[in-house]
């Protein structure tokens, strides 16, 4: 078998066998196959795609290149919730203790900022003393206790993956609907997941731009997972505007208490109650999709999803007194306000911008190695479809350092659309797959 | 300037700028750029194409990587002749004779044998004594005393190329229109010509298979060139059966010989013929096409070519008594005959199942390290559309060594298509570009 035919052949649209993509997969893990053709295949799948069949193989080989997560001692279904990632998406955060708290086993692999988007594993890290590189021995003690514990990906778990991914990062190769939808499998599968809640972002603060996209990859995700017997639900969800109020870290996390005691952004938390809902529902606590609604908002009405979150910060290392004294967490230093040029209706609030101001500012990284100032961001006063004075307040960008604010308020400026008349009202969750 | 990002916007089908192309090639020429970003952006390219301001640039960064070889010392218009390689395609050494012999000044690089097609070069050097690695002073002086001169590629030439060329062998993306014209053209545009006669073959012995993509690459080329300066005429030639009946390095030598006494085959005289004629016109010996044609017929009859030839192999250390006396040229050891299995007509030999049989007793190479043994390769008895009776002689393979004439045999065998009616005559000459 030649390396180089079976890039000829998927270049040409054909469909590999299992034995080639294990070939093309294995060797480039193990360092018979160089980069520059794995590289090649890569933008070959971009171009070509990847059938059901052949997607299959390749999430089944990154789970096979590393360490599996045996989760079998631990009594209870479990359940994961995934986003593709947004701006201001702190829905783990609320869904994930009230899932628990319903009695759902949540074992939560959770990734880090990139780019625009932020990352559960840097909000949480904004708690002080907060813990996320657990052993896997202390996460299974945890899930045992809590039923819900937070972790990084460690090494161990499908390191094909992180191998292509860094490749994909420098090819260009990253949007790839199959490339993704096996990445985050090969991840969750690696766990001993029984069923996932996957919430797929769409829109300007996207990765992916067109719902058409979102549905592709959502199904494929849902199928992958399918035939390994795994029950998967995608959610396909706007992410034109930020996600709540709150952009940073800390910020977030503010946000996250307000919301786990009720007091937090509608949109926010109604998609925070549906995915709590799905994960409940998957997890067979309730007989009906109907049932685990009410039970989530339950839990959130009754404040258990508020302790079960106060429960895991102290477990994992972190001071749950952050939830209720909001100055125990970081603090920004300085504020700029950003006002309305004129009147009229709020149209568009561009999340990649909103995302790219805060992460120039401090709060997301440009590279793997930039370091992350927990602190910054961007509260928005306003969402879509509000009306506003000239003058008013339309965000507050909180920083430390006064390099890259001006630059910042300038990409926050340019996210906010402006009209003489109300936009349509756009909806928040705009399809269920799978 | 982030390659990652210019991938990125190749792979969308956005145009790059001369200073990002510029970036790219010699970055990836200078060792800046790794190779898996080089490869990503090729197979990018392989997708979205090039537009001619990028070709453009692409092969001016070739021909700049490199050093350029000033003919301007010699004088009269120099006119060289390519073909996109062919399985039997000796028209270069009858069409450059022809042309010098009618006063045009033929500098000719060419190239080596590889897959299935084969290399002037490699024909050449069958001639005992035949030496091909001139260095550039005596290429000058050859070309000064008799007007023609046949010269590898020499490594100082276009090296971004060559670099370039490796990699798209390994990559699977050699096939991609832009970077075809680009390379053939940068080695080209490197040595001082006035003009160009390109033979871009198509078929099934060729490396394009459809008229519209060989048509696509003549286009290119004829653009690239024309923007430079120079006259380029491309024609557009079937390769559905191998050129004349001689396949392999001595036997096309032989061909050769025959042809240029006119008695060669009629459709390798043919377009040999007017290969010549294009060149003569080129080199504006004459102010016409058809005088050129008439030049070009004459120069074969009065055996002005045939000598020019002979003064060219005694010129390059060759011996010119191989013209005459067959058995001064390697000869095979050994000979099969293939049989046709039923009366009927010949209505297709496919060239690439004859040149894969030839390269695979010795005649050819796999790999760019691989020998070739120049006695071995194919004779065919019959061409497209002749009527043959049952157990008549179809072709003989010569070989030297046993191995692989099993396997050869039976690829020659399924090379012919015998039916009860005769075929539907095929041009040979199917367009002209340019």
């Amino acid at each position: 078998m030649r390396t180089v035919d079976l890039i000829h052949r998927k270049r040409d649209g054909e469909e590999l066998s299992a034995e080639e993509i294990t070939f093309l997969v294995d060797g480039y893990s193990d360092g018979t196959i160089p980069d520059y053709q794995a590289s090649a295949f890569l933008m070959a799948v971009f171009f070509s795609g990847m059938t059901d069949r052949e997607v299959d193989t390749l999430t089944g080989r990154m789970v096979a290149s590393g360490e599996s997560v045996d989760l079998s001692s631990i009594p209870g279904i479990k359940v994961d919730k995934h986003s593709t990632g947004g701006v201001g998406d702190k829905t783990s955060l609320i869904a994930a203790p009230l899932a628990a708290a319903a009695g759902v086993v949540v074992p939560m692999i959770s990734g880090r900022a990139l780019g625009h988007t932020g990352g559960t594993l840097d909000k949480l890290e904004s708690i002080p003393g907060f813990r996320t590189s657990l052993t896997i021995d202390e996460f299974k003690a945890q899930l045992l206790e809590h039923k819900l514990a937070f972790i990084g990906q460690t090494p161990e778990v499908a390191p094909a993956d992180g191998k292509f991914y860094a490749l994909r990062d420098a090819s260009a190769t990253v949007e790839s609907i199959p490339l993704i939808a096996s990445s985050i499998m090969a991840k969750k599968l690696a766990v001993g997941l029984d069923a996932l809640v996957l919430d797929v972002k769409v829109g300007a603060g996207a990765f992916i731009k067109r719902q058409v996209d979102a549905r592709r990859l959502a199904q494929m995700m849902a199928g992958i997972g399918r035939r390994m017997n795994k029950r998967v639900t995608a959610l396909i969800t706007d992410m034109n505007q930020p996600l709540g109020y709150a952009v940073g870290n800390a910020l977030e996390v503010m946000e996250v208490s307000q919301t786990l005691q009720n007091a937090g952004p509608a949109d926010l938390t109604r998609l925070s109650l549906e995915l709590a809902a799905r994960m409940i529902f998957l997890g067979k606590i309730t007989a009906t999709l109907d049932e685990a609604r009410e039970l989530a908002q339950k839990k959130l009405l009754d404040g258990s999803g508020y302790r079960k979150l106060k429960d895991v910060i102290s477990a994992q290392g972190g001071n749950p007194a952050v939830l209720d004294r909001f100055d125990l967490l970081p603090n920004a230093t300085g504020m700029r306000e950003i006002m309305s040029p004129r009147a009229g209706y709020i149209s568009a609030i561009d999340a990649e911008y909103i995302g790219q101001a805060s992460s120039m500012i401090g709060a997301g990284r440009n590279t793997k190695e930039d370091t992350i100032d927990p602190a910054v961001g961007v509260i928005l006063e306003v969402k879509v479809g509000q009306k506003v004075d000239a003058g008013a307040v339309l965000c507050r960008l909180y920083y430390t350092r006064e390099d890259d604010v001006e630059e910042g308020a300038q990409l926050v400026e340019d996210a906010f659309r402006i009209s003489s008349t109300p936009p349509e009202n756009r909806e928040l969750i705009l399809e269920v797959v799978g």
